[in-house]
């Protein structure tokens, strides 16, 4: 009984096994301040909770259609009519277990075997991984500071060859916090389209970005396949739930899979989830968004004091993704020691792609100010004592 | 832009268009007795509810590790010993997004292209699909009434070929209601792992079985991989919950896997389910599969006084699986009939496989004993109006 061979090519999250020593840590009481992690600190919503208990109260809790619930297709219809001023049809929305789910569906409508899809790189692993669990090949487009760390039509342009089927961008992205600005997502969106291939947009950490708006591509063009997702603005990650925009001829396919892969997303998150775009809600996860944006302007200015580079500044998500190759020649062992001598966990380069992971860290200004000032003080003492 | 080729061989669930014609026929006044439907008709157990409220009123819905809770990979452990008498260490159970997400992650860590999986016809639809996700081929096990709807060692001796890498058996099984004895579970286990293949069994459909008990496989191998769900006996279908049991050196693979695919499960539905192994909630459970009994102790008579012919008894589950064959040539064209002349949606055999659909239909038991007999009413005095 073997292993099938693309599990030699799907990576485990490098950063559990950091999440495992910095856990050890602190059960032998040790304080750790944590940077690594993907996840708001903030609890769910009280209105998103309400909904839910209400929704409990009546105990049926049984399956939707595999779309999802119609009335939430429809209000998040609503909500980028009223966020964005766009019209797209509830007929376009899939509800979807997560963002994994809308990315699992999406993926699985249109990768081939062989199939080469082109991803940023940094870029979220779980991507590629999904490619290769599809049978598709991941081309990894190297971003650099330089150009913020998206691709540019030129380069994707030099990078499409003959068994390359679609790209797959995320604004803002993760690990980099780095924002498509609409000229340059519109250049994409041509691009890929006259090359007859699929464009994927990543949106789930839409509503986090602090100065700036970042638009939708479903703005763009009614082809691109857009995932978002409750976990992020919406602060509802462990309940999984997201939604995907598909160009309306797919969704009946989309359809079919869903039906086979999910059944139906979480019947109670869904549920919760109809109270996400309350006016109360939304309050309180702008008010968060503004926290969000102090702990940024807290963290950034001081990692570079303590000698991390970070050339293209984030302008959304919650991530700063900072150049280490001052400090030290390998990240990986950089951020070992600083979470064994200042006990404070960051996440190596290494789970985002192998363009110069070595020479990167990634960190999360997911806990409060005060921890995030903690956290640099005690770097700054173990840097300024190697 | 392309549809993957794949998408030609999944099917959608065809009995979700007979069921959007019955909502059709109920939004114009029509009653319908539903007997189509694979998921019970019960609330969630009070305690379960209660645990989700109770976890909910502390807000903090983040995610879990990606095989699970700790908490509920001991429970479930425990339910193994109290309910089987087995250890099965928690090591080995991955809490998944439904028994659907157990089947993805089972077959995405064995299939590899090509492999041919060999799968009893007629079977759940989803199983053969997820194979052609990954671009393995199912081979369809014709099984019959005669054989208890279950394949012997023998068959799968005689269908074993150079490419065949696994055999995926449900007890008791969907749409037959068919239970595999230790016997037969044995020989199938010795047989695959003689060929050095992979047994993946579902054992969803465990706890409801009447009259007899259905043995787990893992009492006869450590080496089988089983899917149970939270859906069925637990009565958890919207929450969607289910567990992996896996050979201890594949559970690397399968968290891999699980935390690209999942990130993890749904953390509302882990922290019910905690409570579903109480003995409050299994009162409650086992006073459920009692009615089940009584449920299929009315229809699977009344089926028989209509001329459907049930010559394998359902043991478990809450299907009866009726070849139609003397009442009509096509089942499909029957389903309609009964529908739209009788107001009774049933499943016609076409959703389970090629092996003799025209001639089949699945009723579930899945409504109260008084919607049973007026649906058997209604089918005698259409078919006798004919």
């Amino acid at each position: 009984m073997n292993i099938a061979a693309r599990m030699a090519q799907i990576a485990p999250f490098h950063v559990m096994e950091l999440m495992a020593r910095a856990q050890a840590l602190e059960a032998e009481g040790r304080s750790i301040v944590h940077l690594e992690v993907g996840e708001p600190d903030f609890a769910t919503a009280d209105p998103i909770l309400e909904a839910a208990r209400r929704f409990l109260g009546g105990g049926h809790v049984h399956y939707t259609a595999a779309l999802g619930l119609h009335q939430l297709r429809e209000a998040i219809s609503g909500f980028y009519h009223t966020r964005y001023g766009l019209d797209i049809s509830p007929a376009r929305i899939v509800v979807t277990a997560g963002a994994s789910g809308a990315l699992l569906l999406a993926l699985g409508v249109l990768v081939n075997p062989g199939d080469e899809w082109l991803l940023p790189d940094p870029g979220y692993p779980c991507n590629r991984h999904i490619v290769r669990l599809l049978e598709g090949k991941p081309v990894s487009l190297a971003v650099g500071a330089g150009a913020n760390y998206q691709p540019t039509a030129r380069q994707v342009e030099l990078a499409w060859a003959e068994r390359t089927r679609g790209l797959l961008v995320a604004s803002p992205a993760n690990p980099t916090g780095t924002v498509l600005d609409p000229d340059s997502m519109t250049a994409l969106a041509t691009l890929v389209a006259a090359r007859g291939g699929a464009l994927l947009v990543d949106e789930i950490y839409h509503g986090l970005t602090y100065g700036i708006d970042a638009g939708t591509a479903l703005a763009i063009s009614d082809e691109v396949f857009v995932i978002n997702s409750f976990s992020k603005y919406f602060g509802m990650t462990g309940w999984r739930l997201g939604w995907l925009v598909a160009p309306q001829r797919h969704v009946r396919e989309i359809e079919k899979l869903a039906q086979n892969l999910y059944i139906a997303p979480s019947t109670v998150a869904q549920h919760a989830a109809l109270a996400a775009f309350q006016a109360d809600s939304l309050t309180i996860l702008e008010g968060r968004r503004h926290e969000f944006s102090l702990r940024r302007d807290a963290l950034l200015p001081g990692l570079r004091e303590l000698g991390f580079k970070i050339a293209a500044e984030p302008q959304g998500a919650f991530y700063v993704y900072a150049d280490s190759s001052g400090l030290a020649a390998d990240s990986f062992s950089l951020a070992g020691q600083i979470l064994n001598g200042a006990g404070v966990a960051a996440t190596p380069g290494l789970d985002f792609g192998s363009n110069a992971p070595q020479d990167h860290m990634r960190f999360a200004y997911t806990v409060g100010r005060d921890r995030i000032e903690e956290g640099l003080g005690r770097m700054a003492a173990f840097l300024n004592s190697r």
